[in-house]
């Protein structure tokens, strides 16, 4: 159970990994791929994802924070800055939607189909080209093939990832669901230990403005007076206090001199200035 | 049939404004707060409102862009970039959650509450307090009073604005659901005119970067070199390029010789530059 955090993947056999949804869940794939041998545990709700790190019911935790077609996952955002975790690894993973059913049923015996509904918009064209078929939303991509197959039902399909299909027994019918295949979501791993691996180059941060002209423009001079690139700037409204933003960005900087130079410079400029993670960036 | 559009109030006796939702969302609410004497035309998406500019079913539309606890309405502020229209107006609305069942319901008999998940999500305290009371997310607030009524549900409530209750004869059981009283929506009030009212103090624009190093630091000094404060900035994924952003900025300058100038100088800096309204600033 001995884990090498920090890579893209990392080796974890039996290591308990927290992800929010049902298992099948994109989540679960991303889980697959970061940490080899995940054993998944499935969490209703986000916070139980990072209750679960609390209570060390879970080793590690995998988590969406954006979608290139959707945008941010604010929840995400907000627990991470909330919560006592480290970003160890980032991967992004090919959003690819499957239509589902129990074995033996065919595309014509299909009336309706269940899916979140960002998935079922993401399947727009399916739908149009299919006017017989209704559109279902439901709680979970993977959930809809678990709640399929368990109920028995012939006339309704699921729409998720092909995972879900080998999780609960379903068949896929049709692969290839979503209209846009510049579809990715980008997971992170994270845990409770603040350590950075070897190799890390990249840093993800949170901050919080003093009220003061040209306050946004000050905080990014830190990085952009020593050359240091963001991939990433993403404003989030501060829960109790309307019309004021915390900003999380990423920049293309390990633990290197400058980048800590510039954080020592961002905290003379914002509020509050916390590092969410300094890991490998994806390819 | 005359509306003086660009001042917080406009005058619009049975001007038609479009809305995303059933009638009785909070959108209708903001909609009668910005138009006086609107006649709201219900939309299911929010394409639709759009379409209905275009169609000139609709003479405007009022749509929300951000509320101070869940954030950016990603789809709306793609939308206002993707179709040719305007913002006149802004306004700020409390967000005040009601339990609305039928006439003659008591508290003592709702077994379910029927809402959108984000308003459930808004009232979890309400939940904690009555343990024998399911949430059971539903498509609309608004739309969750309708189905009651229309149904003669009489073990279920719906949590909506006080206009729900109005427009579909419920009652209100209980006021005042929401577990943060810093909850507001934010709107904008837009038609297809590009007219700029006298008294404008505030321009939202979007623009896309280059690839350089430090561009969005550099399309930030455009405005900061020249005293302009940002009141919000806001990333949206660009649809198709993967890992590539567009920026919404709220500058607090109307049409001054300086806004002007900055806007030149943004267009020697960034990808696309468009003015999506230049209207006075909700106090």
């Amino acid at each position: 159970m001995i884990a090498v955090i920090g890579k893209a993947e990392t080796s974890g056999k039996y290591m308990k990994v927290a992800i929010q949804g049902e298992r099948g869940a994109f989540s679960h794939q991303a889980a697959l791929q970061l940490v080899r041998g995940a054993d998944v545990l499935a969490c209703a709700t986000s916070a139980q994802v990072f209750d679960a790190l609390d209570s060390r019911r879970a080793a590690a935790a995998v988590i969406p924070v954006e979608n290139t077609l959707a945008g941010p996952v604010g929840e995400h955002l907000d627990l991470l800055l909330e919560r006592d975790v480290f970003i160890h690894a980032e991967m992004r993973l090919r959003i690819a939607h499957n239509l589902i059913a129990a074995p033996g049923v065919k595309l014509k015996d299909i009336r309706q189909v269940l899916s979140h509904p960002v998935a079922l918009d993401q399947c727009r064209n399916f739908f149009r080209k299919h006017r017989g078929v209704a559109a279902v939303p439901f709680y979970d991509t993977a959930g809809s093939v678990k709640h399929i197959m368990t109920q028995g039902l012939r006339d309704t399909a699921g729409i998720a990832s092909s995972q879900a299909a080998k999780e609960y027994g379903g068949k896929v019918l049709m692969s290839g669901l979503e209209d846009n295949k510049q579809n990715f979501t980008r997971f992170f791993l994270i845990d409770k230990k603040r350590k950075v691996a070897a190799g890390a180059n990249k840093t993800s941060l949170v901050f919080s403005l003093k009220n003061v002209s040209g306050a946004l423009f000050k905080a990014l001079s830190v990085f952009a007076l020593r050359d240091l690139d963001l991939s990433k700037i993403e404003s989030r409204p501060v829960r109790g206090k309307p019309w004021e933003y915390r900003f999380y960005v990423d920049v293309l900087c390990g633990e290197q001199p400058a980048m800590k130079l510039a954080l020592k410079h961002l905290e003379e400029i914002a509020g509050v200035v916390k590092v969410l993670g300094v890991y490998a960036g994806a390819k």
